[in-house]
């Protein structure tokens, strides 16, 4: 199969055009490329009315590099499945998709450019109140329900297998799970953290927990995840929320979708110790995100607790005391991805603007020596700090 | 696609001279139908001078049972799938495939009729010397070679992909993990047992634990595993062992194979306490069932951690302190399957003879009382029973 991409605004035009009927055939259709992720092709496509759509379009390769790094185009596929799929057990999380041309690599789908992004909301201290709430609701019934579960047992495996994503997950396997926990020429790392670096890479103790995480990564089928769901892919205006980019989606931890958002929310938490702006606005921030994190966890546990008591198919996985042991793994889990998380985003490749955006060097380090120490004690004490309030006064002791 | 069943002994004998050279073509071939396990048809092939090859089929259906009761053919392309894997990466136990046909569903494949089944050796109290360190190599390898930390994680995953077994894995979902846990209809169990049956459905800490070993069993994929390695599919003399019938082959928890292998030495055991003959030859059996069992562990776990030592290709599993956690989970597990195999074995619907055989009703129920205070104390006990000798003086101990 040929990949056929778009050359000018035209082609885009008449792609639109004929796979989609949002737009009058009369109007005047402009093109704006917003790509914004490193991997695909994205495109605005509006008419003077307001209307407007997305058009995204995944290459054979990543596009901020190229043809010399090819990719498989499958992750559009993937993407579409994930969304079809959530669309259908939380369709308020996510875009609606108009259509999926696999030939053309595209899927069409609603603009939710009236929402903004998660990472600069947090940047900006927005408190925003519904967010928890909805967080917590949609990572229940996704988790739940692509869940063997709530699945038969044989549709399940029909799932884990068109959700294979190969790919995609050995991309994450290395920038999570290897190249942050040693001294690898793809870190990118603050000269002024040269030390705490290399305490990591010779932290023998750390880098077996990491491998334990790892290999329930690569091994554990559990439900379908979004596999990058940081706060670059959240979208949100006071009352709504959206998740998107889900090419990273495959049969995984649960845990893992809600450690990588609770990091996010700490990387912002050790951003805001040195971002530019009133101190103690900026304290009060750091309570906030704790208290969204504790309640994410809130909502997503008994909402995850209540289906399983009231939902769960397969009588045998419905005892009382294996919902408590099942959600207490999650939990250790979540914070074990969480760490890890924190430490690839400080020391790995792919830095955060919630950190990055501290402009002197030193207030920076300051920073990535916070979020480190955090990473450090998420990942080797999740088994010991069993609730939020005990990871709160963890946390709050770091910073004293 | 339409299924061809052999009709007659010339219709075998044809296939088997189109498809294999191990006749001469002037030789008279005799059938004769060998079939003793439930799902497909055995017959042997052989010749006036000794030569012989088995054949086997699988039909759309479960053999003994017939068309009531359909099932995948596709067990047969998982069973050649796991033949050949083994016969890579340890080939002295398996035998030889000679030849594997899809459209006729059939494996022409070497006749191990010089060897005895393992289940009836046992019953029979034969010591095999070499049986620990063939068993504990042939898992080591298996498992290993086909992890994620000897494979490409594509690789894998594409292994993953293609020994899915989802109609056959229903079947072990249900047989080992749901019917002996409840009063279900399937079961089979003794009247004068009714009781201790009732205790275990009523156990909840019990039903807990067991839908730990479920969840694992259902969602972790970590290698390829033969998925049905009781004493019956086991064929051994006194140098040489043979596996067969991996048609239940997955990619799963490695704990699962060496437990319910385990399982089928401790459900032996029960039944010497009460099988025909002397008293004391008796007893020393048990030891020798308990050393053999202890043996195959030393062996198992030595092998593989020297390969996870030397042969990991993912250094971020290299970590010495890994490998420790690591085979600690496998023994865990492998206990808990233990003790669920040896459940279901007990109140289930599928018995063994090493209990079966005992005639009188009193004594065999004795027999199946240890198997179930076994079965007990590896399920809720598999956390704190932490090396063979433990288990061994546990086990001794619940005798007197």
């Amino acid at each position: 199969m040929s990949f056929v991409k778009f050359n000018d605004d035209n082609q885009i035009i008449n792609f639109v055009r004929d796979h989609s009927d949002l737009f009058s055939c009369h109007s005047e259709l402009a093109v704006e490329e917003i790509s914004d992720g490193n991997l695909n092709y994205v495109y605005r496509v509006s008419d003077a009315s307001g209307n407007s759509l997305i058009v995204k379009q995944a290459p054979p390769y990543i596009r901020i590099i190229g043809d010399d790094w090819p990719l498989t185009q499958d992750r559009i596929r993937i993407e579409q499945q994930s969304l079809q799929l959530t669309a259908q057990h939380c369709p308020q999380v996510v875009p609606e998709v108009y259509h999926y041309d696999s030939e053309h690599c595209v899927i069409l789908m609603q603009d939710i450019g009236d929402h903004d992004n998660l990472r600069q909301l947090l940047i900006d201290r927005t408190e925003l109140p519904l967010l928890a709430q909805q967080l917590g609701n949609y990572l229940a019934q996704m988790m739940f329900r692509s869940s063997s579960m709530a699945m038969e047992s044989t549709a399940h495996k029909a799932l884990v297998k068109t959700s294979q994503n190969p790919e995609l997950c050995k991309i994450s396997e290395e920038v999570y799970f290897w190249d942050p926990f040693c001294d690898h020429e793809r870190n990118d790392v603050n000269p002024l953290l040269k030390d705490e670096a290399q305490s990591v890479w010779n932290n023998s103790e750390l880098k077996c927990e990491v491998a334990k995480l790892k290999r329930r990564f690569m091994s554990d089928t559990e439900a379908m995840i979004h596999g990058d769901l940081h706060s670059g892919s959240v979208f949100a205006t006071t009352d709504s929320c959206k998740i998107i980019d889900p090419e990273f989606s495959f049969c995984g931890p649960i845990g893992f979708d809600i450690g990588v958002l609770f990091a996010n929310f700490l990387l912002n938490y050790a951003g805001q110790q040195n971002l530019p702006g009133d101190r103690c606005e900026r304290m009060t921030y750091q309570g906030w995100l704790l208290q969204t994190l504790s309640d994410i966890w809130q909502q997503f546990s008994t909402h995850f607790a209540s289906l399983m008591q009231t939902e769960t198919l397969d009588p045998s996985l419905s005892e009382p005391g294996y919902q408590q042991w099942y959600l207490q793994q999650i939990w250790q889990d979540s914070l074990g991805y969480a760490g890890v998380e924190m430490t690839r985003r400080t020391i790995g490749i792919a830095h955060v603007a919630d950190i990055m955006n501290i402009e002197d060097p030193e207030l920076r380090a300051d920073s990535e020596r916070l979020s480190l120490q955090i990473a450090n004690m998420l990942i080797l004490q999740r088994n010991t700090l069993s609730t939020p309030k005990q990871l709160d006064d963890a946390i709050n002791q770091l910073r004293t």
